[in-house]
């Protein structure tokens, strides 16, 4: 099994990139001395699916957080495209859409609503995915050398967008009880103190967090929208993870508790119908989302939008949410128990209740990207923790994905990193 | 018909938006003091789609440059669902889609390489759209204050998109052989004179332009090509209507002449197969193509992006060309005959031989925009000339489309239009 290479090339996947870019900027059909200042100091640097390179033909995936494949709905797919073509002619195919089209903010304000949030169909923009999403609300938000913070480690995807937009990022800690709110406000006053700016924006996915799976608690939802009000920032609440809870206790979201307006939120159908048909929606005051549609340059794919829209209404999306509850229920639990059955003491990780993922720590001394080759062999791959800082830390944890595999890989596949840490320990 | 209210709304959205956003701004839920510089620049101007906004119940719509309805592939697409979704499984709903998600930019790149074009599939990026496509090149280049050229009259979705860049825009006049290049050459050497910098950006829509429906000459292509060489500037060729001919005569993209990767390239299937599909992609050089992909938050919808595949390699996107440009050039003919018949002959009008649209200029005097309520009344609508400058002029010059409406209806709108001509000459 050739993975040394392969994880190889993907651990110094940085570097490479910046030794073609040098070498290219001497050849025709590079522009660097044009790009935008913000754009120029990225080129070469890790960016956005990056991480798509780890992988290892016959490793167990625990690394990526794919939904698993009988979850994706192809057949109701299909009879939602009969439905909705067959049923609206043409409308849906042009410019602006039909009627399935609207029906979807509808449906979302609806949804909302019944989750505390207090909202109609003008606070619903529908987008092309939650990342979209994100930067989106980045665009109108932020400017080169503005502060935002981060829950650290936070989804590694976000970080390459607000890298884009050239902020700087400070990482607030997170344990058991999700952000550190202690931390932050210590942080805010220090900062306050020192004559710096607030942050503008703070990214939290507050329920069943990525990477680590943890739930801010009630207490600290809601000081974290005091602190918000106190030191004036628009706070971006990333749940698309709400929904995949596997215990009957329910948290509201920060926007159900939002009285300022100050709480963006975003989801996401990536998780609940599939990654592929990339529509996820933001949840926020009419004014902040009459910026966000000026930025949304040429709008949402209203072919998807209304597939989406039929599954929702026609009750499908409710009956999903439970069959895969119940799925990822049994693989969380699973790979819970192989942890206890297979992890040497000196490991922890994190006990989530909902969402894709288990945030592992090791003994400081185990860089995790210098393992993964060793555990790719063993039979595992994982996301190795420093991606989901800001910082240049975070090296001695891991990301696991109980999402994609069966509940049996996913036993083989922590038995091979249990084998793997214990020759690194 | 109650068009007139409408229509005054229409036409003063721009200062209602103004003064519900001075209203707002009062209340919780405004942040307009976080918001970026150049977003709250653009607070209660007008934006991308506001035009949609133009219409008349009774009326023809010659104002949209939507594709008529018949073109639209429902039949083949509920085709396409069923046999990517059965061939491939779940890969097609997955992260980064599977092997006909791939077939899209293999496809893109042998059909660019056809029309002279030096590319592999590693110069194709498939979008979210044309817009969106535009967009993410201008993220890449530009920053507030930069300054980019257009022509004059141009796309206004695109000055739309361009303003949220808080960039400088200068048009260009545009003439029966597309962008005047002598007026370009004087423009930058009295700037260069003057100190100023070069513009970083030139859009252009060199074949069937939008919305003078003219096509740059092969002559002003090359001169073209070569100022942007002497002033070191980017040129996005936005080749949205570039398979829309109605005659032999084919010009080369300005891509196809490109030896230096200057040019960047957009596509969309928008025109050819559907805009709800909301599908394009770019041709660039590697260099330029590495930093779009960055700036690709989320990337594409791979489900819509495997359907679309499907339809172009299964040969129906050839077939449909060849179908929908008999139809249009029908079309545009009878609605050449018609302006003949009913304008007076004070009305000039461009002659196009590919596209969706017919510029007309009216005598001076005449403000489009005001008219467009008699229009309205009369029968027809149609986008006022102004919309498409990034300054303030074009006012008595109107945008017709050919393509929505049935050729029965386009005498009808014509014969109203003349009748409104004449009563304000």
């Amino acid at each position: 099994m050739d993975t040394d290479g392969y994880l190889n090339r993907a651990k110094h996947s940085t570097m490479d990139a910046e030794r073609n870019c040098m070498k290219k900027s001497e050849r025709s059909g590079a522009f660097d001395h044009i790009f935008a200042t913000t754009v120029k100091e990225q080129i070469g640097k890790a960016g956005y699916g990056d991480w798509r390179t780890i992988s290892a033909p016959d490793a167990v995936s625990l690394g990526y957080g794919f939904p698993y494949p009988e979850s994706l709905p192809e057949d109701d797919l299909i009879e939602a495209t009969e439905t909705v073509l067959t049923d609206e002619d043409e409308q849906v195919l042009q410019y602006g859409g039909g009627s399935y089209t609207e029906q979807l903010e509808t449906f979302l304000a609806d949804r909302a609503h019944s989750r505390g949030i207090d909202c109609g169909t003008s606070n619903v923009l529908v987008t092309n995915g939650g990342t979209r999403a994100i930067d989106t609300i980045c665009r109108a938000f932020l400017e080169p050398g503005d502060s935002m913070f981060v829950e650290g480690p936070t989804f590694m995807g976000a970080i390459s967008v607000f890298r884009n937009h050239g902020v700087e990022l400070t990482s607030i800690g997170v344990d058991a009880d999700g952000l550190d709110i202690d931390a932050l406000a210590e942080t805010l006053r220090l900062r306050e103190q020192q004559g710096r700016d607030s942050p503008k924006l703070l990214y939290t996915i507050p329920t069943f967090q990525n990477p680590t799976g943890v739930s801010l608690s009630m207490d600290r939802r809601k000081r974290l929208l005091e602190l918000a009000e106190e030191y004036d920032f628009v706070i971006i609440e990333d749940d698309a993870y709400g929904d995949l809870r596997y215990t009957e206790h329910d948290l509201p979201p920060l926007k159900a508790l939002d009285d300022t307006g100050r709480v963006v939120h975003i989801g996401t159908f990536s998780k609940t119908i599939a990654p592929g048909v990339r529509t996820g929606w933001i949840i926020a005051t009419e004014e902040i989302l009459a910026v966000l549609r000026k930025l949304s340059a040429g709008g949402t794919n209203t072919f998807t939008r209304s597939l989406v829209a039929h599954y929702c209404t026609s009750g499908k999306l409710a009956a999903n949410i439970d069959a895969i509850r119940r799925a990822y229920g049994e693989r969380k639990d699973r790979m819970q128990q192989s942890l206890e059955t297979h992890m040497p003491p000196t490991a922890e990780w994190t006990e989530p209740t909902g969402g894709f993922f288990v945030w592992v720590t090791l003994p400081a001394q185990i860089d995790t990207e210098e393992m993964l080759v060793d555990a790719a062999e063993n039979g595992v791959t994982y996301l190795p923790g420093s991606m989901f800082f800001p910082e240049d830390t975070g090296n001695n944890s891991l990301r696991l994905s109980f999402s994609y595999v069966s509940p049996d890989e996913i036993d083989r596949g922590i038995a091979a990193l249990g084998q793997t840490v214990r020759e690194w320990t």
